[in-house]
């Protein structure tokens, strides 16, 4: 049996997320498992790093499959990148040891998310950023984000208290970039991320700009270990995966 | 009379260019007219810095317009971006001395063209770079693109050679940029340019990067004066006009 691991770019706006759903739900697996199943015949295994949600866009997501067929690496990402929807594309492709698992063995996921801080809407950037009229304060935003680094329970920061109970996460680097024409990106990596937890922090930041928290209130909404602690989730289309590091 | 600027931003994929045609061709300026004539009434002059071609972009193009009305800037610039089409939008609008042209007093227009030099077509770039794949000498590129700077007649490096008698130009700067995942970014910058000389320069220092041709053929080709000295011409959608400077 070999085993694949496979670099993909894909664009979220029309996917209801990356993992497959039941029925004719559009995700980015299920057009990845079609094309792979019309090239390699059946797949009998399937991993990805990153569970990326409805929207959510990924510069750098890695999945694994294994299948019985020695595929020429070349020719086979060619005719991938043919068969797949203009909004995913395979970036790189290698051959992996056999026990590879590209969700087990990520040590460490990246997120970035975009926002733009001016008074339009850029016509490039609408599709994958946030757009924030109102001045934001950055010093305080930056505060704020160096409160996530570190190993902590992230209750608070998580939509799904019902399925988890380990919560503990270790944040590695948490940042907020300054560039030019108001754009502001947000990174984030760590050893594993909750459900919806980057948007979370996100639009919690957005909160501590805006002066209707200060970067203090963050160390105690983290103990409180109460989603009504976090500020809103911002909407997924500013989201991108942008490394997995193993 | 009241002279206004504004600074416009556009994706030029679905235009026949910037400068109006007859009929009902879809054009950036019949866009901006036929808004501006919504909320302004009658304009009595137009004009604009960069005439940028079919499915070229602008993230700063300059226009003036002059009106009798007295607009409320702010109101206004929200009211025009609520009603242009989603993939042109206004980024700043000034009130300026009514003498103000924005083409005849533009010093320096500026413009990128973005390629992809990689073996797979991301799916955030497509729609914004040429994709070239296989090697590219950067370093000749490079010697290439400074033999363009100075006051030099780039009549080889014109579509038009019909219709325009005196094609002196002064390229200020011309350079190649190299970024990650493959994306180089040509930019130029020059008092003003003659018909496609962005996309043929960067066409020929393609043919450069493939080592088809060798830096110093460039002054022969400009002291040439003959289009068929210089190399093909690339397609429209990696090309944005960057910055006009008065």
């Amino acid at each position: 049996m070999n085993n694949y691991l496979a670099v993909v770019e894909y664009d979220g706006t029309n996917y209801k997320g990356f993992q497959s759903q039941p029925g004719n739900t559009r995700t980015i697996q299920g057009e990845l498992l079609k094309s792979l199943a019309t090239l390699t015949g059946p797949i009998s295994g399937f991993g990805y790093a990153g569970r990326t949600d409805a929207g959510v866009h990924a510069r750098h997501q890695v999945i694994n499959f294994k299948t019985d067929s020695e595929l020429d690496l070349y020719r086979f990402k060619w005719k991938m990148n043919c068969i797949l929807p203009v909004d995913i594309v395979i970036r790189t492709i290698k051959k992996v040891h056999p026990d590879f698992d590209s969700r087990r063995d990520a040590r460490i996921r990246q997120y970035a998310y975009y926002i733009v801080n001016n008074n339009y809407q850029s016509v490039f950037w609408k599709k994958y950023s946030l757009l924030v009229t109102g001045k934001l304060d950055i010093a305080a935003m930056r505060e704020a984000a160096g409160k996530f680094i570190g190993v902590k329970d992230f209750t608070t920061f998580c939509s799904d208290n019902l399925h988890q109970s380990f919560n503990m996460r270790e944040v590695y680097s948490c940042s907020l970039g300054k560039h030019r024409d108001g754009l502001l990106i947000f990174k984030i990596s760590a050893n594993s991320f909750l459900y919806n937890m980057v948007r979370i922090i996100t639009g919690t930041l957005l909160e501590v700009g805006r002066g209707k928290r200060n970067p203090e209130s963050i160390s105690s909404s983290l103990e409180g270990r109460n989603r009504k602690l976090a500020g809103k989730i911002v909407p997924p289309m500013g989201l991108f995966l942008t490394d997995v590091v193993y």
